[in-house]
């Protein structure tokens, strides 16, 4: 069995370990980085060693971020009443792409799965809760996944938050994608859009 | 618009240009990275910034290699009568995947395209020659891609090579690749096949 040389079996090694990145793919974008301007090669191997050394958490919500508070946080003109918890950091950045939202950020760092041994205790809901004693929250958004972790964790939260009557708790809306088919859309979807149906006149 | 923190943002962008990687890729990639184990994404950056440091071209056919010469070149168990000519050092390792080849091999480093510039004086045509008069070469197999690149540098090779009647030149066979339809083949390919046939009894 032909090997390449030692350095180009490495990259193809440490390429495999990516998502999606099969043999085929990992020898492909190993020839390429051959053959590609020197420059780029050494960019991305910086780019690399620099994403795990700079990046870290946000103090306050998790976020993704390479100063102590991430660039939501300390923007002054986001409204400091209105949070979305999200399982993770990046959720984050889904959510700001829609340019609807102008409140903060929760960052939960998973979602309760039994199966996988994550529990309430694993996720960051004494943070969370701290928050809700200091900040002026009014409105609570669980923007966990619509999947059955997700809702686990919803309503978790949501028991909790019943001790807080005051607090505004609100969850995404669900139901037909933009540019769905009816008829191809599934029951579960369906059926939440027929529960969530809104008037329009 | 919202933008990942800088490290985030500039491996996005270092992954942006490979091949076949758009902007949704390469945001999930960097975020997998960020949570892979800090090994691998060191093994990986690790890996790249050798990869062009430690990788160099054998000094006898240009096969990779890190070493003067290459794994094929060094390796005394191939029949120094037969050479095969490939465009590129990376068709070396798919002809070396199919273990049907036991010679040595000699890279152009390119093949003829007057619409890219590549005239004969950019490929490796003189030490092909140099290695004619050194190695006692009886076959030469004139391997380059099935294209109008690869026909017109084999036509070029094969008039150079009119001048030496007693080396025996070969191009690959030309046909319908294993599992392929009839009625799907393209006329080039199906011509080709006819072309080529081979008597059975």
């Amino acid at each position: 069995m032909y090997e390449y040389p030692e350095p180009i079996e490495r990259l193809v090694e440490a390429l495999l370990k990516l998502p999606t990145v099969g043999p085929k793919t990992a020898s492909r974008l190993a020839f390429h980085l051959l053959k590609a301007p020197l420059e780029d090669v050494e960019d991305l191997s910086r780019a690399l060693n620099e994403l795990r050394s700079r990046m870290r958490s946000c103090e306050r919500c998790g976020n993704y971020s390479d100063q102590p508070e991430c660039s939501v946080c300390r923007d002054p003109r986001r409204d400091p009443a209105l949070l979305c918890v999200v399982g993770e950091a990046r959720d984050i950045a889904a959510l700001e792409r829609t340019g609807e939202f102008r409140g903060r950020y929760h960052v939960l760092g998973g979602l309760i799965s039994p199966m996988d041994g994550i529990g309430p205790d694993q996720l960051a809901i004494t943070s969370l809760f701290e928050r809700l004693e200091t900040e002026p929250l009014e409105e609570l958004i669980l923007a966990t996944n619509p999947t059955v972790s997700g809702e686990a964790t919803a309503l978790y939260l949501q028991r909790l938050l019943v001790a807080r009557p005051q607090l505004k708790v609100t969850r995404l809306a669900q139901g037909l994608p933009m540019g769905a088919d009816l008829e191809y859309a599934d029951e579960l979807t369906l059926g939440r859009a027929l529960q969530g149906r809104s008037r329009i006149s």
